[in-house]
């Protein structure tokens, strides 16, 4: 008889456990996984295992922006179209990916890699911050007028966002570039109903001129 | 601007791709894992990609019932305890897992590899129904009488399950053994409001006594 965590085999427990590691997936959905894999042919597996080592251990970062891309400047960073005084300022790279997909920014990016997260034992000096400093005052340098930069703020609402909106914006306001944050209020769409009460008073304050 | 099908990078893509293979795992979910995985130490996704790659390449199969195994015989075959002569037929190694977790059976296994289904182009050929035909007959010729030797036919419900089970049983009704199926009925502590008409119909007729 097996007990709940005895399996037929130890390479079986293993990958078990190694897939269970995984976010989102519990015991019985690694279980399931594995023996999937297991069924597989075994070029599929071996096909599935190298894409995610190459991911791994190949991919580069943007040397501008941190961004991961097959090259040493990401695709955005070296398009020629975007403009290069407007940075964003996002957590991951899926934030970027997110926001690229909505087809409404010009601008470029700054992938912070992160959020200062003291509980998790992330600090500043564990994010790309340093480098945005040293980015914005290069801009600056190349501007005429420091204003002519932009630094857009796109981080979480949670406490980590604020915090790390917060510290980013100690370490470059007097540069005097433009700092802005994502406009934050009901959905479009939304009912009120449904909205919490700090968003729904949050749009009240905020509100904006009626455009038809 | 990335469209929904695109990515930052190709090693990105070609991970997404493969994770997103897996059943149960969209595109968004395989992206969340592929990002995920990124972000680990390069020695744990190491560890994550051998442990897969070594189930594949090197578990081994039982020669006497196709269970999987970490050597030749499985160690519910090599157990002496256990009674040879009480075969029950599975579909998959899954399905061993679950019966030997009931802690109920002291018989040992057949693992079929699959379920006879046309549809997916899954014949009899393709699973181990040759040898647990010879099985059986060896343990016949063991025996005393071919009715000591019991084999119970484990198989889902559904159309492919039945399908099987009777191809099974006409390949070793002449044999004189024993063939037996799982019980089936309400199940224990179930509600008859819930019961599907058919379930509630084959309890009627399977009725069993009542032994408080």
């Amino acid at each position: 008889m097996y007990k709940e965590d005895s399996y037929p085999s130890e390479l079986l427990r293993n990958a078990v456990e190694s897939i269970g590691m995984l976010p989102g997936i519990g015991k019985k959905g690694a279980l399931r996984l594995a023996l999937y894999l297991l069924k597989q042919p075994s070029e599929n597996v071996r096909h599935f295992t190298d894409s995610i080592s190459k991911l791994r251990n190949d991919v580069k970062y943007c040397r501008i922006c941190s961004m991961i891309s097959d090259n040493d400047i990401c695709s955005i960073c070296g398009d020629s179209k975007r403009d290069r005084k407007t940075v964003c300022v996002v957590e991951s790279v899926r934030d970027v990916m997110l926001i690229e997909r909505t087809g409404q920014y010009r601008g470029v990016y700054h992938v912070l890699g992160g959020i200062i997260s003291p509980i998790d034992g992330v600090g500043p000096s564990d994010l790309t911050i340093r480098e945005l400093k040293e980015r914005v005052e290069s801009l600056c340098a190349e501007s005429e007028n420091p204003s002519d930069v932009e630094v857009i703020l796109a981080l979480s609402g949670d406490v980590e966002g604020e915090t790390t909106s917060f510290y980013i914006y100690r370490q470059i306001a007097s540069s005097g570039v433009k700092i802005s944050t994502l406009a934050r209020g009901l959905g479009f769409g939304d009912d009120l109903d449904y909205a919490d009460e700090l968003t729904l008073g949050r749009s009240i304050i905020n509100r904006q001129i009626f455009k038809p």
